[in-house]
């Protein structure tokens, strides 16, 4: 069994890879649900919509969100009804909306109706939110706090951010088989996503961080830095706001006391040794996704690095790694 | 002023053809909501669907319902996700639906709901839900008993009726304002709908029959049935499950304590002259409205006959025999 924590877009292409090259009944995905929102009073989902559209076929390719093929009619109309239209539901897209929003007003779990629907689609994958409790990602900024989607998707990421919350974590629970998932699992995949906000809030849900670094399969992250970049969108303002350089350093500092290796792009050679001579395992690759082979490739080397290519004793070394690190941790 | 009571599709085509004779500023629609329901979680009301959409200019002439020109692929994305789909909502539709939902969501009564959506849409007449209270037409069949659009859409109208009763009319209120439209308008029309499901629900809520027995303004009611046949729909089963001929004698009868002119298709002349002798106006018009021209034709024909066509002596008249029938009406 092998685990994801992803978020949408980067993951989703990651998500994409993996699922060509291994049973996906073997796959367990834990989603964030930080950018969630209410949209035209629908609870849109966008991760586990990602995730689920990639994993049942549906997920449009070309725009790397919603469904291939789809149009945008209710958008418009909802626009001659002066609605807001920043948040782009496609025709199809809206029918995983109104199902989900139908479920949980019936009083299901975000976890429940996320089954219901991927069941429905086909998926054999396990798709998990991280909690079914409400955990939202608030990005401050010079114009005021803003949701992750305000920010990301109305506004275009264009704002100066100070900092970065995840609203009701504290008080969240971990929705039912996560923390069974990251312990259990044969390795587990951080996948090439914005380590901020989107692995950022499933790590800020009680009890995840800590079984990442009690897990008994091998952690694993693949950068979605190169060099002093995001692949795409705002992970770079997002990891300086919060701290971290931009930087494959940065992704491997997000994730310090739980990680074993990172996947980091090849051209991140020079800094992937500065890593491995701090002790962490970095295996270089080609990690920008254009194609259906680039993602399999990339799916593969991840597994080749952390399933098939451990071996005992390094898997020994590790888990005393992490338990060291993990008590080092402790006030 | 003029007061329309209304259904959906028949009284779509009327009220087509009377936007377009009249300024629609003049004119307050007094909707059926008797076959509101829930779909895909939805508050969707059929009849002020329809009404607003012929007065905005957005109905489909070709189906008659819902938005001209619109897709379905919302509604087959839901048959993908095992969703019901014998309620056809478009694309476009769904945004009606949507925004009526979250403002009744956020506590909005319905006439209001109605009210800032027609206003979105630039409808200049004024179109008010019979009552904010929920009204459910139930149709009782063999196979027990049916909202009404169980019985219309999804079941075709095949089941045999046994009757038909209002849930709720007995303690709901007309919606603000249903009640001074009827008595001070200079004509109340009933549009050629259903007489038991689609007006028999108005006429159900306490108040609006008395208030039209009070009205100063003449009350006409075109037929939507010519000889002994409806136009279109199940009327002619309903009347008959509710102890109403299938005739003009039957609307003439189902409106008889408030009636002043019953508006007939030229071929029941006979009808009408029996009619006439029984001391009800009758007027033999064109009302089957295949064309625009059509629909224009018969709102004017209806219009001449109620204001223009008014006579002072007609008027106290028919003011004294709707107050004779309405004391003889009284236990």
């Amino acid at each position: 069994m092998i685990c994801v924590l992803t978020g949408g877009t980067g993951g989703a292409k990651f998500v994409d890879g993996l699922r060509q090259v291994m049973p996906p009944e073997e796959i367990t995905m834990i989603v964030n649900t930080g950018d969630d929102l209410l949209w035209w009073g629908l609870y849109v989902s966008p991760d586990i919509d990602s995730i689920t559209y990639v994993l049942s076929g549906l997920l449009s390719r070309e725009r790397g969100w919603g469904v291939k093929g789809d149009t945008f009619l209710c958008l418009q109309a909802m626009g001659q009804l002066g609605e807001p239209t920043w948040f782009h539901t496609g025709d199809r897209d809206l029918a995983m909306h109104l199902l989900r929003s139908r479920l949980l007003a019936e009083g299901k779990t975000l976890s429940e109706a996320t089954t219901a629907i991927s069941d429905k689609l086909g998926v054999k994958a396990r798709i998990l939110p991280m909690s079914d409790s409400r955990v939202e990602t608030r990005v401050d900024t010079p114009s005021g706090e803003l949701s992750f989607e305000e920010y990301f998707v109305q506004r275009w990421y264009q704002d100066p951010v100070k900092s970065v919350r995840f609203a009701g974590a504290t008080d969240a629970e971990a929705a039912p088989g996560v923390i069974d998932a990251i312990l259990s699992a044969d390795a587990v995949i951080i996948a090439p996503s914005n380590p901020v906000t989107s692995i950022g809030p499933i790590l800020a849900v009680p009890g995840i961080r800590e079984a990442l670094r009690s897990a008994r399969g091998k952690v694993a992250a693949v950068s979605p830095i190169i060099g002093n970049a995001p692949v795409a969108g705002p992970a770079g303002i997002l990891m300086t706001a919060q701290g971290l350089p931009c930087s494959i350093a940065g992704v491997a500092k997000a994730y310090e006391d739980f990680l074993d290796l990172l996947v980091c792009d090849a051209r991140d050679a020079r800094a992937a040794e500065t890593l491995r001579k701090n002790g962490l395992r970095v295996q270089c690759a080609q990690t920008i996704m254009r194609t259906s082979d680039d993602r399999m490739a990339l799916a593969r080397t991840v597994l080749a690095h952390t399933i098939s290519g451990l071996r005992p004793e390094e898997s020994n070394q590790s888990s005393a790694d992490k338990s060291a690190r993990a008590a080092a941790d402790q006030p």
